[in-house]
């Protein structure tokens, strides 16, 4: 018999009509022979709200008490979902990281797993009882409640899968799939049938906004298959694959664009070894997140190091990188803008296809669009542009790939 | 050193003002070198809403699912109180049923506590933290997560003091203690100082609307001493005794009504031994809980048996002793009222002074109120009058008995 985990969290669930299609979903799937583990997240906003609650109850908000709060969403979302269930005819029980085995460090907000032992969940199913977990959250060695972290939902449930060997994973969510751009950027994106792991974890690092990194990254190493498809249409999805089998495979898959970070530029550091590591450690003890990082050449003795970082962290990495610490670093002085956008093409067969970042690179200036940054990785080119001009950038490039849907 | 549980819930922590005023508070009473450990239920209407939004999901709504949602309120209003806390300086944990140790049966809704063992609580005073217990909850041998019922963090609060031989337990409350009758309906109702268990258990048997009956009674078995008091103007309320220490106190204590129920006569019963008995039977396993019961005078080998049930509890009741059951008891026919209110003087003095039911049906009399049941304990007297009529019996009572303020 097939098992599947299905993961559901968010607009899926937002009110007791989704809860109820969600219900007739599993229920048909089970008519159809498969056996099903849900793991539920918080209903619609529900994250944000305890967020904002605790903000204005508190201006000490200790992780232990954070992640007790937080994971009562979850907690609601999974009970409701069961009752659901029965009224779909569909004996299901619910239960908590805990329960479900779900041993994690003592990390709180953002907890790792260490282990599962889901005997409850195998308990269940052997007794034909739909199991329904609560997403994203475990107990810790210490016996508290942690949470995983926003997006964790779908790392419980790909790991889940792993223990309990599924035959697959599917996310659900409120897009039929990954496309090869955002398709309210481009009308003209189409969706894929399958991706390959090494491809979406590019994409989901540049501003693909599903599923969570960490979850495609533990699919990856435990080869989990993944189906992420919508809750909405219930069509099929795009499949995420360990190896592309297509060898028709276009070089470039995707186009993706982030707005959501800025550049900082450290102008006039002294060019000698450590500098560079000196200040990326002050940033990391402050528990700032760099993403892209360029060093200029080096002129006469001195060099710029530029790097960007998500905006809500800018004001916090600017501190850091002042008084003694810059002068420590060597540096004139330290530059900002926050009015940049990431563009990035990803797509494995770029691999063995130079020239890849150079028709990138023609297509943005024919199109008088100024490259700011540039990295890559071997499946990636990834360049900062004017945020004004990264959509324009997106949709030029879409088409100079041979993207748009015919 | 003194060690008090105190519990709050309900409108005493409904917003995050409530939630700070209620920290002050704790933070006062530990500066002034009291141990004090916290039992906290839902914010203000949660849990109605929790079961609002449970009805909207599904009309099969098994109990163990109903208990891991409703039990999330508490949950969210522990972790939020601990920071609270944190912002007032005193540091806190929050526990949940489970980790607070609160062993319960499978009786999931209503669960009963079978054992304590608050390793955790006891760990976390030892270390000058306070402990922040959910109420109303626990897990129970089934390992499942089990709610105590409505009302059930007053039970917590209670059992918790025991265990811990604290010395006080205190349930605050939106109003400042117990009065000798509601002072909607009565202005010159007066606050009582102190009270015995039995005539408490009497009040909350016959509508005094605090605290809740089931936590009274284990206060009573166990000895705890119990503070009613208010979390809003933090005034002394009313002590809770095993015994009125007071000579001087008056033979009726207070005065209660209670409109929440029904009638319903079950006319021209067979009046043999057994047919009584088997018409609460039918009653008790249909989860019918009947409250008075009174049986006429036989005329003739026939009887009409009288009883109240909860007004929500009408429809079943009535469903139940219909077709063969009713044909079984060999009755000609049921009748109901809804239009009932039930009146009761409480007093421990009454027990020593013949003649108070005479005076209350005296004073009914004179007022032109009809009393349609009667029935009595050792400490009090309630009557069945016509609803409309309620308020008037008890503020003539209120006088009769000279508990009106001078």
């Amino acid at each position: 018999m097939t098992l599947v985990v299905q993961k559901f969290g968010g607009t899926s669930v937002a009110d007791p009509e989704r809860m109820r299609a969600v219900a007739d979903h599993v229920a048909r799937c089970i008519r159809r022979g498969t056996q099903v583990v849900l793991v539920i997240s918080a209903m619609g906003k529900e994250t944000d709200e305890l967020l904002f609650m605790a903000e204005q109850v508190s201006s000490k908000r200790p992780g232990r008490e954070m992640d007790m709060l937080i994971t009562a969403g979850e907690r609601k979302a999974c009970a409701l979902m069961c009752m659901a269930l029965a009224d779909a005819g569909v004996e299901a029980q619910s239960f908590t990281g805990s329960q479900a085995g779900f041993l994690t460090d003592t990390n709180h907000r953002n907890a790792k797993i260490l282990e599962i032992t889901p005997d409850r969940v195998v308990d269940a199913l052997s007794k034909n009882i739909v199991p329904v977990v609560a997403g994203s959250q475990g107990v810790s060695t210490e016996r508290d409640v942690t949470f995983l972290g926003r997006g964790g939902s779908d790392t419980t449930a790909v790991a889940l899968a792993h223990t309990l060997e599924a035959d697959l994973c599917e996310l659900y969510t409120d897009v039929s799939g990954v496309f090869t751009t955002d398709p309210r950027v481009v009308s003209v994106a189409t969706k894929m049938q399958s991706i390959t792991f090494d491809e979406l974890l590019e994409m989901t690092a540049t501003g693909c906004p599903k599923p969570a990194m960490r979850s495609v990254e533990v699919a990856h190493n435990y080869q989990v298959p993944l189906h992420i498809r919508s809750a909405f249409t219930w069509e099929p999805g795009t499949l995420v694959v360990q190896e592309e089998p297509d060898m028709e495979q276009p070089i470039i898959r995707a186009v993706t664009h982030d707005l959501s970070e800025s550049k900082i530029t450290v102008s006039e550091v002294e060019d000698r070894p450590g500098v560079s590591a000196k200040l990326f450690r002050y940033l990391a003890d402050g528990g700032i997140n760099v993403d892209m990082i360029v060093q200029n050449v080096s002129d006469q003795g001195c060099t710029d190091i530029s790097f960007t970082v998500p905006t809500e962290d800018l004001e916090a990495a600017t501190e850091i990188i002042s008084g003694p610490n810059l002068a420590d670093l060597g540096s004139k002085g330290v530059s900002t803008d926050q009015a940049i956008g990431r563009v990035s093409i990803v797509g494995a067969g770029m691999k063995s296809n130079p020239g890849v970042a150079a028709t990138m690179f023609e297509t943005l200036a024919d199109n008088g669009i100024n490259i700011e940054m540039i990295s890559t990785s071997a499946i990636r080119v990834s360049c900062v542009v004017e945020a004004s001009r990264a959509e324009d950038a997106v949709q030029a490039l879409h088409t100079a790939f041979g993207l748009d849907a015919a």
